[in-house]
């Protein structure tokens, strides 16, 4: 078998992202700053922060009142009730609390903390934390044909975030947005190495090419927020983040 | 901030392993064939089913005799009793189990199903099953010793299976064996891009390394078992397998 080979690289160059920012330039911005010229194939992976200022998903805490409910939570788990409303608002019901812990069932459909709602590293906005985009595949579709329009290329988009996981230590990254591939790369049916029909066949695709960003853009990080993955092999068929959710009924551990 | 690059580069000619064989001498081979000298830094992630095999832990099922709990098991989930047998054997206990479904905490400590004994795709013994190797950690350590004894280079090895998860759907790369890199990359403290002290900063490290590799190595395939990693920037800490299991008290989801 042929030996296979990706190359990942962080582009560089990207400035500080602000709502109204048109990041299909900056993008390409960083890709010229890096010598690099897109390539069909190419997969980019853009963390949902950088998404979600551009698309003025701030929210001043001030600004914030919260419920009953909120108020209730926020004293049970230790958290500010600004925060909680927030959460509670982004969410369709909680999963499991705990002392300084939040998980919840997101209105995106995912499982995770806080609703994904980032209070750190939001420069010029102290005040403010940063919500998820509103619909994440949407945005990945917006860049991938706003890159087409302007490169005339055809690549897959992954809107990246960092999730932690049951039973496991650390976060890893995630798929919240998905265009342009496959999020979960369906082999059943295909034999393997000796003709046997592969038994474990369902991969979560765009979750290991977003672990495999975060490995390079880092955690927290706005400095190295899109990652250019090149050299993967993948059937042409155009994913959604949602296909990486599992369906409740199925799910043993909810 | 500079940009990153990491490559990842499947080892070529990696013949099928069988018992006994030297998984070093081989992992050599392939780096000579693929024209690759190993450099300090760089991480080699190895299949468990090649590490496995080399230790011999094939397990012929004519030769399992199920026991009761393993006969009643087997009738709730449907599957075959001397597989359950195999799979109570390699555990500590039964997370959930649903038709054709049993995942378990594994004797190593971590949740997964079938305790990762794989009944595919082991050519030449198609009435075996190949259970996890005994230590993986203990195998990391061990192929990085004879790595450095064999080339004078320090590499960082992972060995790696393929987990489901719950919530999201398909399988994903994860370290069970670790040597001399982090398995999971410790922030906290650390300040982001403006100063502030990262809030998520426990990046599951080894096992982003190990979904990277996935995405080369292929699902099942023993073709491409060994990838080399190339540009990971790491602290000089000698991580453990066991360093990515989340203390069961502070599980919320068991």
């Amino acid at each position: 078998m042929d030996a296979v080979t990706l190359t990942i690289t962080t582009l560089p160059g990207i400035p500080l992202v602000e709502p109204g920012d048109d990041l299909v330039q900056l993008m390409m911005d960083g890709l010229a700053a890096g010598g690099l010229n897109l390539q069909a194939g190419d997969v980019l992976v853009v963390t949902s922060k950088i998404v979600s200022k551009s698309e003025g998903r701030l929210v001043r805490l001030a600004a914030v009142k919260p419920g009953a409910r909120a108020e209730a939570v926020a004293a049970e788990v230790g958290k500010d009730p600004r925060i909680v409303e927030l959460i509670l608002s982004e969410s369709r019901s909680i999963s499991r609390q705990a002392p300084n812990v939040l998980i919840t069932e997101h209105r995106l459909g995912f499982i995770s903390a806080n609703a994904g709602i980032d209070q750190s590293n939001v420069p010029g906005y102290s005040e403010y934390v940063l919500l998820l985009p509103v619909d994440p595949d949407a945005s990945a579709r917006r860049l991938r044909e706003q890159l087409r329009e302007r490169t005339g290329v055809e690549v897959g988009i992954i809107i990246s975030d960092s999730h932690g996981r049951p039973f496991r230590v650390g976060t890893v990254g995630v798929a919240i947005g998905v265009a342009g591939l496959p999020a979960v790369l369906d082999l059943r049916g295909q034999p393997d190495l000796f003709g046997r029909e592969l038994r474990i066949s369902m991969q979560g695709y765009a979750d290991m090419i977003a672990s495999t960003a975060q490995l390079v853009s880092g955690e927290g990080a706005e400095g190295l927020p899109v990652t250019l993955v090149r050299g993967l092999r993948f059937p042409a068929v155009d994913g959604s983040a949602r296909d990486l959710q599992r369906d409740p009924d199925h799910d043993l551990y909810r």
